[in-house]
């Protein structure tokens, strides 16, 4: 089956393409909040809709909490066709503050601006952008040739922004079904822009939160004022305690258990891999890399592990003053893993870290429902990823890198320990994407060749 | 003109009396809010009506904010009768968080406690308790003798609760007019429960609120931690700067500078006050006083400065996690003064210290619009003072002290420097009536006993 006809046919439909994922961003599926249930559960049937019309039998799964929606063509092609598992979600993150985005966030825009013409609206990256770009290129396959050059299970779910609860379970319940050569994944960056990439490894993650209690009510702050031990100093001294500021380290004994250097040889790849330092960082207002010293950019984003404090609140926060000392102090967390680093021991090393540092008459409390998963390194040695390089290089013109990544994709693991399955992860989103933020965009042209890759890379890996 | 029937017109009276407070706690006066605007002009216009009511020619007087309340009687007593203006405000704190009070705020009840009976709901204590209890005296006075031992000048206002913005301009434009011999306020509390207390000092305020942005939007942590600047870790470290641990002294440079050591003398009379350590720390889950090293509970409070944090908030604070590094990061503070302390001084020295030890790409915006007033020491030579301790004692059936007070009432200043007025402050509220917190309630025995003692108070303020 040629390939030329299907990426012309990519570049024809490329505005029937952008239309119908104007539509899939206009279904509010906020997973993380209860008020959204009915929409999260539209976004499914609409993609079971959108599978379907291209031949795909999908159908909507039900769990215990938001859908899945699975389906699997080529079931027919001969012994030895490649079978993939394409895995993506089609939940989005909140939307506040919803005062900073400059257009309705479920009312999307196609815009110009100086990098050309975006999708603007909350999921146009992460991920319902990244995920249509491969039922797309699915869909010209079948419009040309009428069929696929692989065998392929689709794989979506509606709760990646909110802790995946059904994930391990349908996994474990239909690992038979679900099995496949290689799972290929579209939730990630490119190293810069223009630049393809493939992710070679992820960086884990813990998340914990905390709330300190100082006295039992809230206190007026002239009668206490002086000998009340208020938790938002507290809070703020133990937080302070989290790092030492001359090195730029976590200062959590134990932190760093499990963490490797990077190899020369690697960091050596790293730096010729197109990123792009000065955009990175002065393209969000830093004028330096902040983290630990003595290392650059990448390599604190890539492959350090991190404590960071996401949210953090008390007391007093409307207009004009309140003269309160307040009883209790809140603060969330999440860290990122890497190497060997093992999510349980990380958890029990901060918390000893906050209780030992903790005043007479402070107390702490923790939430026990939040989860961990380790780093995650890529078998970048299968033929498959030699051949995927290959043709995102032929498409963006010049060469594709493996590349480290901040973030964590916990489902790579999972794959892994239940389904013993790679992943290969490839993306087309941009640093300025803003996903989880206000004003979430995604280039045109990342749509477009994102589309025309994935197309690419079915043939490649067809091909013997 | 006799004082025994008076007392005994407010023991029988006293029913009829609570009743006329529990109309007056219905109204939720909330002068911060501006949705409560009409509650607190109905507020006003009660205690107009009720002053009335006794046959004091009572009026509400406009101002660009909430309206003062003023009346004047006795102005056909004989020359060289003592005058009295007396202070209290209409206003109450706003009831946030509601979901921790018992019952609604704005519907008072009499509940029994093991402390006695108590009137439970927002104002009852701060200041629609403590300020009943000067005009039922007035309305036993006036119902037993048809006129009062003083002549007497009302002034209420409804803006103590919001920064008082009118109160400076309305003193000034109707200084004749609000001029006495001495001001009396009920605004404050005694020492200890059931020590009746002069305030001799009060504690100056400083109130400061500052924004830390770190990015110019809010980052995933993913795609930013490590090299990102998180203005979270930024406060925190900033707030935990504010202190050394050690000596538990507030650490910026000049914050004692007019601070003075309490001579000997005054710190024995304090340590003979009646002020219970145990039960102010104990009652609100504290077992030792967290403030300055070397000094007491009770110096702490009365005698000592504070740099307060009342709020902290930046980045996710709904159910679960988010992986943000946000933009901006937030705190109020406020200081109470002692001494000498100057507040623009002090409110440089603290923006210099903030400013001194922000990290490269952090930046620090402040609030323009916060107040602050000096520390008040009352002239306690006056020989009004020893007549009310006196008086106060007999009712007390115990000896009445001159304490000192962590709270600051700024209206005392400027009864000083506006009018030339004196101040005596008189209260009967206790440490556990939750001011400013939810399930606010007023003892009714500081109701009854203190409406019994201002009647006192008059009869000796009266007598040669």
């Amino acid at each position: 089956m040629s390939l030329t006809p299907v990426l012309e046919k990519i570049d024809t439909d490329l505005d029937a393409a952008m239309e119908r994922l104007m539509t899939f961003l206009r279904i509010p599926s906020i997973s993380t909040d209860p008020a959204y249930k009915a929409e999260v559960d539209s976004a499914a049937d609409w993609l079971v809709a959108d599978l379907q019309s291209i031949g795909i039998p999908a159908e909507k799964r039900p769990t215990t909490g938001h859908p899945m929606v699975t389906g699997q063509i080529g079931t027919d092609l001969p012994d030895g066709t490649p079978h993939v598992l394409f895995y993506g979600h089609y939940d989005v993150q909140p939307v506040d503050p919803l005062d900073l985005w400059d257009t309705p966030p479920f009312e999307p825009q196609i815009q110009d601006t100086p990098n050309g013409k975006v999708i603007r609206g909350r999921g146009a990256s992460d991920d319902k952008g990244q995920l249509m770009t491969f039922v797309e290129a699915c869909r010209a396959w079948a419009a040309v040739h009428g069929s696929l050059p692989c065998r392929i299970t689709f794989f979506f779910e509606g709760e990646e922004e909110s802790g995946s609860p059904s994930l391990v379970p349908f996994l474990k319940d239909h690992a038979d079904e679900l099995k496949a050569d290689l799972a290929l994944v579209c939730d990630t960056s490119m190293v810069s822009r223009g630049v393809p990439s493939i992710s070679s490894q992820l960086r884990g993650m813990l998340k914990d939160e905390f709330t300190i209690t100082g006295p039992t009510i809230d206190l007026h702050s002239g009668h206490y004022g002086g000998p009340g031990l208020n938790p938002l100093r507290e809070l703020s001294k133990i937080v302070a305690s989290f790092y030492d500021e001359e090195t730029g380290k976590v200062a959590v004994e134990g932190f760093y258990d499990g963490v490797h250097e990077v190899p020369e040889s690697q960091l050596r790849q790293w730096e010729n891999c197109g990123f792009d330092e000065a955009e990175y960082l002065g393209g969000v207002g830093y004028t330096k890399a902040h983290g630990e010293k003595g290392y650059s950019a990448l390599e604190q984003q890539w492959a350090r592990p991190t404590l960071e404090v996401n949210g953090l609140w008390g007391g007093y926060n409307g207009a004009g003053s309140k003269t309160v000392i307040p009883s209790k102090a809140h603060c969330k967390i999440t860290c990122r893993l890497v190497g060997d680093m093992d999510p349980a021991t990380l958890r029990s090393n901060i918390r000893k870290h906050v209780e030992d540092r903790l005043s007479v008459d402070a107390k702490v409390t923790w939430d026990n429902d939040l989860d961990g998963a380790r780093a995650f390194t890529m078998n970048v040695e299968r033929p498959e990823f030699e051949k995927a390089r290959s043709a995102l290089s032929d498409e963006w013109e010049r060469e594709a890198v493996f590349a480290g990544m901040g973030g964590s994709i916990p489902v790579v693991g999972y794959f892994k320990t239940i389904l013993d399955l790679d992943s290969m992860l490839v993306g087309f989103a941009n640093e300025d994407d803003a996903i989880h933020s206000p004003n979430e965009k995604y280039d045109v042209k990342s749509f477009h060749k994102g589309i025309r890759s994935w197309a690419r890379i079915l043939d490649a890996l067809s091909s013997k």
